[in-house]
């Protein structure tokens, strides 16, 4: 392996990164600098994208997974001519900067999806080249490949040792990701030093038995070279790619070059006089020489590449003017025009036949009905398509061999919850995915991560109480409600039967910034009844959906399932003589957004209240205050059947009742 | 290969198994009976165990990783003459059973962990069997091995596919875990049915990767072959074993074994039925021949096993009676003697030195000071030892070729938490991890399962808010406090300073049946001045740190990185004439512990209240209640210096008197 000079263009990558970090006297210097050659060789030779247009649809797409390398990228974008200005650079890691400290989705054009939470910007982008398989199934037509490109990753050790990347990378090769291809940063340092000591896995080896295309050894500062080994990797037909790319970690860094310390810290002003006098690089900070604008530049190659496209896609809209009008309104990510009507017919339906039915089965009837309207809902499971009622009658397994818009995702929450994140952020799709509400703790950061990138992915998860019943504790969510809904724009639903259901998915449809975790019932819930008002009224989050009779004198706030037995409390209640209204409360988080007014409406001042809810109750002191009582439990649960588990732990009719008079 | 017959031995587990998940209309019949062969294999002739003195220091430890299967652990617990009686049998899955749904610690003698959440089984037995490797090489001595015991797990598909696999199977491989024997329990079937559609690894391949020693190829029906199997994988030195063994799954049901159909569902009678006449086997349901229990008893082997153990101790008690002694201590999980008042005169010298530091860097002072006292203490980082200030001056790391009290976990945050619960489980160490507070979202079912299993587990995490500053929102907490303080029985604590972060440990270590997580300073915090009763209010979890002057007007409550800016709003309201308290509430925890009396000292009804923290402020309700005002952020943060985003998100001591005053 011959260590070839790094070029004019490549010290200038480096460089500006070191300037930069030095600059916002924050950052990682080491990776950007470890990387320049390899980020050279993709972006000259290989990725296919038009700044100047950042999202046309089918360009390449390109994660930086280890992306507190985050100058790397801002030095690519900027050379090759986005809208990333030198000013922007020099803004590093500021207040509202395009140029934020871990790259950003919608802050920075060309930053294709937010990374820095190691090991998920691989499933991300595994989530993008499974969203291409399928859009190129349903679209291209032969002679017309309008779907057509690469996914690539550039991912470091850290992404390696996480998990979630075992995940991702393992469902990778079993669909056969073809034009999925990763670089790996092989520099064999992390925080805590010589990655030696904590991680010593035959990578290669580990991805070859996950069914990937495998080409080892490449010099990761020889741009040729790794040029070759991507040329390499477009020929396969059945198999994602792993690069790996031996690299030198801050590499031109005369002292901490090749060592942690040029991980996470400054190099200071001067080892990087030394490294410019080692490097032979006379530019002073922030002071690129054309020839690097020149080289780099992918303005005119890009508007090339989108014209080209724009020439095939009128051809293919020619022939084939249905399918391209669906493209282009799926990619455009708006909802078919009659879409709202046809769900609030659905809606109108569902509440008129009062079927009592789990919530799951509410929600699978919602899917169903979606799947008809939407072809761009793609749903997932982790190993509980049948006990999450996830398929639906017509669905179809993604496969090695074929698209489809069911994926079969394994036990791999964590890894479907990213790759979700990955599917929407490709656009083209709406993806939704099943599991228990307990094991989102798995998957919680990747749902987390679509709440910061506002981006539309469904979870529908089930068995969300105490009533999952035998499985026991490990398996009954308690706290995971609550902190769930702290997650900033997620909107957490817990329909309470199959009208409520349907409309939790009616919203999550049709917010576009905002994810949707519905929390569903295994058991068996009612049918309970409404007026059309209070059918209307349920998207705002909650609403009365049983009105005291006689003086209000209490407000009794119910979600999912136990809705029933706030309102047998309710009766008990009425039977004293005491008038407590029923408010249904299936999502806080649209709730919180109503009026005041509206809020004031529905809980009214000086009016004490009661939440009934199989969980942990610190959440809804938000909603009964210090003077309310809460139904729930704060402990964990038990392995026994449901029934008895409710009367265990106190949440029936007579504890409603009885809180209530509590507060008085 | 040739699949053997299954014995009179294995049909009776098979058969109770099937029995007792029918008798409970609840269960997984399947696994049992697909892994009757593997459980008599490992149980007769390898197991070192004492069913009559179920925790006995040296025996051989066993996870059922696949915990669904819990049916098998609980036939082999009852046949090998543990105390779980026929009558336990019948009662599995009710309600206080000691049969629940999944094995349960603490539940049913001769369970050593808590499994159900898949893939944690297998990460919690890496984490036994580091501890068996730390003891032995603390402990044993030439010619005396009193700490030598192996590691025993059965996993399925399930474990295989989930990401925390692939993080302690990795480190397992690293440090050379010899004494870890896995049986992998192929039989190709998950909840969706046959895994090739969604699991396509080549698992031996895998685990060479991490270099483990694979033995392939195993039928998991063949008792002896499966004996032979782990006889071989005892033989090695240097690497953990994983035994593959094809089964089919719910094995000997005519229809629906080797399906799916038998994983999660009932078999009903008439399956059981013709299952019974096609393995020929005749008794009733709960009926088992006299021969079963003959053949499997291990209460006079173990007995022996025992006494061969407590002969060798007795003779190393005499050779090495420190070591002996301070053996017992621990595996006793006793303190020493002078512990208490050690940690108390720590925490006085601390309050007294007044240093301001980042309160990271206290948790690493209290570390220092609890391990030259305790050599039980074992720390690990998730590649952030120098960030977290994890590691200490006499830190060992633990390698392949020894022992030590310090484990660098690598970027596995997730598989370090189950790693650690492991390790407090086995006994004789007091585990603790480092790492940054949003990623406990990683590890946060792990943190769970710690909580849940009462393990004395410790998360010493840092970067606990925005101040964590340029990296951005990816890497600033904001819902992880709040929620983090649901997870029942865990000690969340948010110190304000060198003293209270003493305190924190103080609590962390007495605490034996409460892990605890530590949310600390990546910045300088100063000193608070306290009293010394105040100082010895701490670990009453909120008490008043600086009392109102004048009139009390209002409490402010504060914690953390926040108090700083408490006590300056509570001064600018001071200067208004407006008396505010300002309440130090580092774990909510052990206040809500505290009689009525002292809380409502503390914080006295009537008197309006707001909070200061820079997290998510839904869970203050809890404490101000509707009435009362929150200092906080409900967004996500942003990159940017620290102080600027204190200024951005109005979190400052003009923020703080605001708010006070619009309360009262």
């Amino acid at each position: 392996m011959v260590d070839k000079a790094p070029t004019v263009v490549s010290n200038a990558i480096r460089f500006l990164s070191a300037d930069a970090v030095q600059n916002a006297k924050s950052g990682h210097p080491g990776m950007p600098m470890g990387m320049a050659e390899m980020g050279v060789a993709l972006w000259k030779n290989h990725l296919k994208h038009n700044p100047k247009n950042p999202k046309w649809d089918n360009r390449d797409r390109f994660v930086l997974s280890n992306g507190h390398g985050s100058m790397l990228i801002y030095s690519l974008l900027h050379f090759s001519g986005y809208d990333v200005s030198m000013e922007d650079i020099k803004d590093f890691r500021q207040l509202h900067s395009k140029t934020p400290g871990h790259p950003e989705y919608g802050v920075t054009p060309g930053i294709e999806t937010t990374t820095g939470p190691l090991g998920q910007g691989i499933a991300n982008a595994v989530g993008m080249a499974i969203a291409e398989k399928v859009l190129a199934a349903d679209y291209n037509r032969p002679g017309y490949d309008i779907v057509d490109h690469y996914t690539y990753v550039f991912m470091g050790d850290g992404c390696m040792m996480e998990g979630v990347s075992h995940e991702a990378c393992s469902l990778a090769g079993t669909l056969a990701l073809n034009k999925l291809i990763v670089l790996y940063d092989d520099n064999g340092i992390s925080i805590d030093g010589d990655v030696k000591g904590w991680f010593t896995d035959d990578t290669p080896m580990r991805f070859e038995a996950y069914g990937w295309n495998v080409i080892r050894s490449i010099d990761g500062h020889d741009i040729e070279a790794v040029e070759a080994a991507v040329a390499e990797a477009k020929k396969q037909n059945d198999k994602p790619t792993l690069i790996c790319c031996k690299t030198t970690i801050g590499k031109g860094a005369p002292t901490v070059g090749g060592t942690a310390a040029c991980h996470g810290n400054l190099l200071g002003d001067a080892e990087i006089a030394k490294a410019r006098e080692l490097m032979g690089w006379s530019y002073p900070a922030f002071d690129i020489p054309q020839q690097v604008y020149d080289e780099m530049s992918a303005v005119e190659a890009g508007a090339a590449a989108e014209a080209a496209w724009s020439e095939r896609f009128a051809a293919y809209e020619k022939a084939f003017p249905k399918e391209a009008a669906c493209y282009k309104r799926r990619m455009s990510g708006e909802l078919p025009a009659d879409f709202a009507e046809k769900m609030t017919a659905f809606i109108a339906e569902t509440a008129k036949a009062q079927q009592e039915m789990p919530v799951r089965m509410a929600s699978h009837k919602a899917i169903t009905m979606i799947a008809k309207e939407l072809p761009e809902l793609i749903g997932a499971s982790a190993d509980l398509a049948a006990s999450c009622l996830s398929y639906w009658e017509d669905s179809k397994p993604v496969t090695a061999k074929d698209g489809g818009n069911f994926i079969y995702a394994g036990i791999r929450e964590f890894g479907m919850g990213a790759i979700m994140n990955g599917i929407a952020l490709h656009g083209g799709l709406i993806p939704f995915g099943g599991g228990y509400v307990t094991f989102s703790d798995y998957q919680r950061n990747a749902i987390r991560m679509g709440a910061l990138m506002k981006q539309r992915v469904i979870y529908a998860l089930s068995h969300d109480s105490i009533a999952v019943g035998e499985d026991g504790p490990t398996h009954q969510p308690i706290e995971q409600l609550g902190s769930l809904r702290m997650i900033p724009n997620l909107d957490v639903w817990r329909p309470c039967d199959a009208t409520e259901a349907a409309v939790a998915w009616e919203c999550a449809i049709a917010h576009e910034e905002t994810p949707t975790l519905m929390s569903l019932s295994r058991q068996i819930c009612p049918a309970f009844k409404r007026s059309d008002t209070q059918v209307e009224a349920i998207k705002r989050g909650g609403y009365v959906i049983s009105e005291a009779k006689g003086e209000l004198k209490a407000v009794i706030i119910a979600t999912g399932g136990e809705m029933d037995i706030a309102l047998k409390g309710q009766a008990l209640l009425e039977a004293e003589g005491i008038g407590a209204r029923v408010v249904s409360m299936p999502s806080t988080f649209l709730f919180d957004k109503q009026d005041k007014a509206y809020k004031a409406d529905i809980l009214p001042a000086g009016i004490p209240r009661v939440s009934v809810e199989a969980a942990h109750t610190d959440y809804w002191r938000k909603y009964v205050g210090l003077e309310g009582a809460c139904v729930g439990l704060d402990s964990f649960g038990e392995s026994a059947p449901p029934a008895v588990l409710y009367d265990y732990f106190n949440i029936t009719d007579k504890a409603v009742a009885k809180a209530v008079k509590s507060v008085l």
